[in-house]
């Protein structure tokens, strides 16, 4: 039994879904681990991880929409420092979660056919954001 | 230390709970791993995993109203190529989860007395759906 | 490879986030396990986990409110035997969590400079709280 730890960047292009699938899985593959525990920690607290169907892209157009009606901008905050974006994200966060902890088998994550991984980002400009993978098996 | 993984199949009657912690508790008491941690992920994008209260089922009344509200069938949506309940379930299953990872001990997970583990179906058909089951320990 | 488990326990004042980083880090030096995994387990079906900006107390107030509009008190409930809080703290729960998985480097959890852990309590009075800390390493 043995783990690995790793770093995963993601440049974002502002509020909106960016898939992570690949690079997990590739990094995964090169740990050399077959069965096991994945986990996955976005490092941050307003942006958040979440598992979608990796197909249609209109998917995520709903998703954002339907988000923006859920926790909206416009409504009254007292914590407004970095603009109106800034609470709305913290909630985001806390309804969507920063943490996967995902079975291994066969050398790859046990996702679901129409699964894939998503850094979800809650801020309007593009960030640089860190995403912690850890491993844990043989 | 080792590990043991597991596919566990459920069949839903359509929108609701049902409670899954019996088969949990069985299977991990087969794999004789008394300390360690159990996690489960659940591998659809249209039904999620959630602990409540296991013994009141106006809770789970309850739950099911509150959810169409918040996401509700009505609202527009770009992506309603499976029908009306499509886009609310994906939603649902971002607000709640298909991930639980649970400590173990004394060859139990360490529920609290009130908790009991679910599968949430979010659509309106009945659904053959697949968790996966994890441990690690000894 | 070695494991530790233990009760944290955490008097709340009713409804609100409780800090628990520390307490959490304390235990975890303890153990001696450097690297590994960090799992929280939050016991209960009205009070869950969270993880927000640990610095400003604006935030606090901010996610208080709006969580008093996503799943408001005076909604019409049929489970209301302990008041009109008890059906709110259950919904509240599944949208939160009641678990975080976090990987450790270095003898601490890999939380961003921002995050810090929150026990978030959705009942009026106060409780006292259990959460089962476990780690996995070496």
């Amino acid at each position: 039994m043995r783990q690995a730890l790793h770093h995963l960047t993601i440049e974002t292009r502002g509020k909106g879904l960016t898939e992570i699938t690949r690079p997990v899985r590739l990094w995964l593959q090169e740990t050399g681990i077959t069965t096991g525990l994945l986990t996955l920690w976005c490092t941050h607290t307003s942006a958040s991880l979440t598992v979608q169907e990796n197909a249609d892209p209109t998917v995520r157009r709903d998703i954002a929409a339907f988000f923006e009606d859920l926790v909206p901008e416009h409504r009254q905050y007292i914590h407004d420092d970095e603009g109106p974006d800034d609470m709305p994200a913290h909630l985001r966060t806390m309804l969507t979660g920063v943490n996967l902890s995902i079975p291994v088998a066969h050398g790859a994550p046990t996702l679901g056919v129409w699964q894939g991984i998503y850094l979800f980002e809650h801020r309007r400009q593009p960030h640089r954001r860190t995403v912690v993978l850890h491993v844990l098996g043989d």
